[in-house]
């Protein structure tokens, strides 16, 4: 499976085409617009998300609801593009040239500190700014939730669900207690912060709005569960094969994500052997192994281990301040202050549904890469034919 | 570029084919040795490094100490092979059956938790565990590190150095003062836990003795940093192509490695957007942008921003342990110890100098596709272009 | 680079994501419908050319007319679409039933030979074979000729251009005297048949008229020319690299192609060495090896060797004859005569198009191999001092 | 599945580094090493293969004679390195430089016509071509059939089986009567041209035997021949998933090959469409769908069909001619002849092998996308279960 994505923040629309899904799987228009509408969600957002209501359109490889193995695409229109015709034309080769400062037309020359603005425009060889920054936009993820949603679809026919909430936004942290993953998202679910603490909860709202009245921004870490996962996805006999480096490199691709761990990741350095691998035992009834712990996050050797999958990620503060950081203006090489686009304080929630689209495509992916067929009905057989198999041993 | 790796940890040899690099690079098989011999250091290590004297052979792609630009063959023997012969025969159909608990020739069936056994096992329907942990097995670093080499012997010609350092193991950590990357290199490679700061080295060699007479194991953090980047290197156009995303995935796939961060990491998901990222200043007299400071890492919007590139790695503690974890035994599904391979304590800085060759791998790939080219000289010619181009942007 | 290509014939669109195009290409869509409107043309097509009139639509990466260096969609609506909007709804999962033999909503049972209908029904598990057709069928070829125009475009500033013609309708073969490239292409673009030999051409036109009263279909062959390649693009060091190899591939991809040559091809196989191979010549004052002869077509040792590359193909006759042939329905399992859908009786001239379009994404892609860079300019850059550097060898 | 393959033609061994082998495949070094000596034969063959007697070493990947599923090293030693050790040491950095016109240590700067030679050395900037010629020739179609050896292993397996015969060397032509894949394969094996119509090859062997005199050298065409392939393979939803354009690409780039046809191949152009296409008939005993004849070669809409795949390529006379061509020295810019590499007067038996082994991979290849799996046990089921599933279609 494989998947290419398209698509300017304020350009027409957003668009995915991809490769490799089987056929005959029912893919249901709602389920993607469910996605992408908990995407838009979330305490803290800022102007954008009122604007757009993102709805997805499947252009192809779909007739009666229903996969036909051909490739899929996937659009969904920004309705901003309509305010944006004329600073994103297409075609006209004359730059349409605006007044006043900050003004849509105007070309940016001031690059943004923590955004791609600078040196996307050395590699690109880009005057104006925006011809970066479009593209780096986080309104990219739209699309890779639409895309993650078809892979959820997949996933469900096989038990597999992909889970998450947030556990940290800016100093405070989030103690949940002992939940399940499908407890963690039923409280996450309900909370405007993806938060499955109540107490916590409250206090990241506060932290919200008072770093938001000093203009600046906030970070966090949210947690990707992901249930039913049977073992043997991914692989150790190549580097490139294990899951959880696929994981790592997919979700560290995220924007603003700068960090990644699995299982308990970055604690395992501070703790002794004896306290960080799962112990293994063998539950008769069911035919299975099992652990009653779960350090590795549900990865060993590059490999599911058939425990829940547990994946961190940190998320920097929105670089975009109402403050702005010190830059230089790059036609005068002055100093001056980085331009400002529309932005919100706080996107931790957003990301953290994001992340979950992630996980579910690279799991898909591993899916189709061990069970192989090309419909549905070939999938579920090869399927049950393995957990028959492994259930023997 | 890209490479295939292969071989048994127990086996003949380990091999790499790397595909993509240009011709006429001087390449010197004894820096390679030398970065072999890097890995085989570091306190806490067991006693199969005393037995190994990783030594690399070019069988191709090479003529006179130039590369030809066809593929580059590298071949370490395991010395260790001598007593393996038997146990690990590639042709004999019969296979060798020994006697005794825990001696080579037998069939291995109880799964050691934190490694690849169980679930490989499962994946590869193998009765006998060796057949996946052979594989599975550290080992494979060793040609990962003689890949990375010859990586970083290309950077070298742009002057594009891979550093690492130790900065936790077990409960103690590293503070060492604001030293530059190359100091801190030059006082890791004095230290037998590659940490830059002598009191902390001494804190972990005791905990490490410590853990070792308890039959325990200790994991940590290391850092890599590599200087010299110039700014455009990935890209923020496609998720695949971001280089924060190929350096986590790549690094993540290090055998024991459970988190992957860049730059401030999960440090940002606490800070204000204020505190966290890098202002833009313009250095007149070099024609070139830069930074006070690297919360980034040298990556913004998954492009290198000319910064030094910065990450860290958490490794969880070596899971085989002499104080034997809970498994099940899969002949007789009994519960029993987990087997017991030959092991080390404490391999952090051994995955320190992987984590180089690895960074060095991912960013000589990205050098690659930039600058294209088939000889080193055309690539130099390329590379010079492009640095004349953004001076004056 | 690379793209991902979607749509069904009767669906809403055909879509193309571009990803890996260098920025500042100035891109004309006009460029692109010029030559949707090439591969519409020619004679013996059936009657859905008359109904779409194809028009690209750039939906990303393109802005003020010069590409971003992001992923660019392309999309080409099927006017189609709206007559067949209940049977090719992706949504509904009612399926529509109509009446009637042949209608459009009724289920296709009856596998025509010659097309993917069966293999495809069996493999992605289909009972009704237009979920196979709408997918295999010829209207693709649309939108590679779309994404072989942006490679074009950006080919044209390197002056590496791209012609075709028809050397073979059914019997009749065209003898054009030793016309150069661009005469070549000038007559085809006159012909109807796009045959520069004016006297096959009146002969090739009988042929088609001939054989479509008869109810029956044409193939033929048709060459392509790919003028000021440099030496270099390509690689011998690793099979998959050879520009023979990718060519052939690609070319092999084309819907109804079953032979594909390069240079002499089969011809070579029945002369003697002597007479094949292009010795070599140096022209001092331009500091150019040449050649007189071009057996090899431009290509040795999976590397262009500067002359022009030169490639035929050959078509089998379009497998829908309006005198069906025998088949089986899948249902009842009874011997019956084929479905037939709207086809052409000779889609050569079309093919030829469609071919000229893959051969210049293929050059492109090695181009950009070879000579990387991220935009236009320093593309241009690497090119020109490379062609520097083998002026003086 | 991926392989990478390396090694130059004097060097110290070709060696390939397969990934994606199923685990507990039966593999026989010594079958790998009966494909290497059928390679080796064939009338006409030079002095080189007096030298070579071709034995692989599996140096990874196997043990007591199964796949681990891990990657497989396959090894071949080139006898010949032993007189060409100082001319190709891969080490000391002083070039050796021998004397006298033609001898080993020479600078080679005559590139030779119809070779990789010119072109490769302007592309990877050489002065010496050996440093091009080394790897550009045959002599690596060695390790392809060791690979394709592996491949066909495999396949057996699942019963389907790869054969080859020439059917054309210089001006004469095979007409074997209506014989069925495995009839020809056995006449084949036992002809020294691989012919399988015994008048033919009378001709074909005086052929050879003047024009060696003449110091010319002539080119051929083989067949390949696959049997025993399930419906299904490849697919018509993406351009580059197409059975026909994976084959086409992966023999064309066999050393020397100028032409590929599937099929009747160039033959379809100048047939009517009721001619060409086979209709389909259903086998009610057996549940299978069959045709009386097989223009379309096996391969329907890039699918196969489950008929016999049916390949021919051409092969163009080798290039080293005793009666050397006109050439450059590249030092001095004159006219002089071209140099002479030790070469064969004909070589298409042994493409004709090698073309085997690369139909086998591709095959192969194809065969996992389709069943996935990650040990023979979990293939074989999938396998069995897709065909019972097709034939209640």
């Amino acid at each position: 499976m494989r998947y290419l994505s398209a698509g300017e923040s304020h350009g027409p629309c957003l668009v995915a085409v991809i490769e490799g899904l089987p056929s005959n799987l029912n893919l249901d228009r709602e389920k993607i617009n469910y996605q992408l509408a908990r995407r838009q969600k979330g305490y803290g957002r800022g102007g954008r998300m009122k604007i757009e209501k993102d709805q997805v359109e499947v252009l192809s490889g779909l007739r009666f609801g229903k996969t036909l193995g051909s490739p899929l695409t996937l659009s969904i229109t920004n309705r901003d593009y309509e305010n944006w015709k004329e600073v994103m034309d297409p075609y006209s080769p004359e730059e349409f040239v605006g007044e006043g400062s900050g003004s849509q037309g105007e070309i940016l020359t001031r690059p943004r500190p923590g955004h791609a603005d600078l040196a996307g425009a050395l590699k690109y060889h880009q005057k104006d700014l925006r011809n970066v920054l479009e593209r780096a936009s986080a309104r990219e993820t739209a699309i890779r939730v639409a895309v993650g949603s078809t892979a959820r679809q997949m996933l469900a026919v096989f038990n597999v669900e992909v889970y998450s909430h947030v556990v940290e936004i800016g100093s405070i942290q989030s103690n949940p207690r002992e939940l399940s993953p499908e407890e963690l998202q039923r409280l996450a679910e309900e909370s405007p912060v993806r938060c499955a603490d109540s107490q916590a909860e409250t206090a990241m709202i506060q932290e919200i709005d008072r770093v938001k009245a000093e203009g600046d921004s906030l970070g966090g870490v949210f947690e990707i569960l992901v249930t039913g996962v049977p073992p043997g996805l991914g692989s150790h006999v190549h580097w490139d094969r294990k899951l959880d480096g696929r994981l790592a490199g997919a979700l560290m691709s995220l924007q603003a994500i700068k960090g990644v761990e699995i299982g308990l990741g970055f604690e395992t350095a501070s703790l002794r052997g004896s306290r960080v691998h799962d112990q293994i035992y063998y539950d008769g009834s069911n035919h299975k192994y099992y652990r009653k712990t779960n350090g590795a996050g549900g990865i060993e050797g590059g490999i599911s281990n058939g425990e829940t999958i547990r994946i961190r990620c940190a998320m920097k503060p929105i670089p975009t301040l109402y403050t702005p950081l010190t830059s230089v203006d790059m036609m005068t090489k002055k100093s001056l202050e980085a331009g400002v686009e529309r932005s919100d304080a706080c996107a931790v929630p957003a990301a953290s549904v994001a992340g979950e689209a992630i996980a579910a495509w690279e799991i898909a992916c591993v899916f189709r890469e061990k069970f192989g067929g090309d419909s549905m009905e070939e999938m579920v057989t090869n399927y049950h034919n393995y957990l028959e198999a492994i259930a023997r041993r």
